[in-house]
């Protein structure tokens, strides 16, 4: 990314709301992540969050702009997050491909979660998830190499579009085979051989 | 879209397959359709299609290409249909920004999907697919102005992400409450506004 394209570069802590949804974005601007992690969300009226996807390090958001279309979905900082408002009035043709191929990868990720929905069990589903999220800055490894995942029931549920309490038993259950361990908003993933397995089928018809 | 950028123009009838998945698509050139429809569907080890989007005129695809992922779905002419290669080496920045902008659409059809297949009932689902295909080449309308598509049940299925056999049971239930009428390979549309409200709605919890 070129200097003469950055408009300026803003910081926000885990938590905070980067975008909010029903808003019309300046058309003039999209936005990359410099550091940390952005969970694009969306939530409806009874207040279910799906987690559309993240954006790593690297990555575009704010994609809609270019379109002149409404934004449907909240932009939320996952971890401690740096963020440039990238100007798209000077892009030189390298910097627009490279957010058309961010775009082309986020449009596979949702093919593939579309065809997991219609065809994977829940089960398998929240083992991806997992995976998915141990391959963020919301995973660290403890000094015996094993990796934590920092997130919520609601927030895998989210992640695999399901509720709270359907994943909560599904979490009480791989914690009994000894395939993770869940502790307070983090989840320990004990068995990476099994989470694996379980993330490529589909599980019993 | 420049002339230089057209690599040439290829044509199809209604059912060929245009692009095959499992192939890495030469990385200068994508798509364009000119006229018709493309069907973008990706078909599982069992043989359940899932239809992924529909591209209509001026919409482009093979935009893996971009990125040198391999293909994961097939491209089939639903229609007669005309597609032009489009050479992304001598992209000028709008024509860019064109394919960008319909990669940006493209994914928020992508999200509408995702949301509908984890909130909205399979009925529901039916209704808004049927709504979609009577806005492509896929419909005509007779001399009352009632729309009909050509659309099989499996077709059906495969644009909401369920077998026939259920949706066979859905497109009946439609038939006797009066809101379409199916033939062979095509449904009438009769209520046009029942339609709309179930396509609008999640159904009863």
């Amino acid at each position: 990314m070129s200097e003469r394209s950055i408009i300026d570069t803003l910081s926000f802590r885990a938590g905070e709301v980067i975008l909010y949804p029903g808003r019309v974005g300046p058309r003039d601007r999209i936005y990359r992540v410099e550091s940390g992690l952005v969970r694009i969300q969306s939530v409806d009226n009874d207040g279910n969050a799906l987690t559309l996807r993240f954006v790593k390090e690297g990555g575009y958001f704010g994609e809609e702009a270019l379109t002149g279309e409404k934004r449907s979905y909240h932009a939320e900082a996952a971890v401690d997050t740096r963020i440039a408002q990238v100007s798209t009035a000077n892009l030189t043709p390298e910097e627009t491909l490279e957010i058309a191929g961010h775009l082309v990868e986020a449009l596979s990720q949702a093919y593939d979660a579309i065809h997991r929905l219609t065809t994977q069990r829940l089960r398998h589903r929240v083992a991806r998830a997992m995976l998915e999220l141990a391959d963020t800055p919301l995973a660290f490894r403890d000094s015996r190499g094993r990796i934590t995942i920092r997130a919520t029931h609601d927030e895998i549920a989210a992640a695999v579009g399901s509720v709270r309490e359907t994943v909560t038993k599904i979490i009480g259950e791989l914690t009994r085979e000894g395939v993770i361990k869940s502790g307070y908003g983090r989840i320990l993933l004990l068995d990476l051989q099994t989470l694996r397995e379980l993330a490529d089928s589909r599980g019993p018809a």
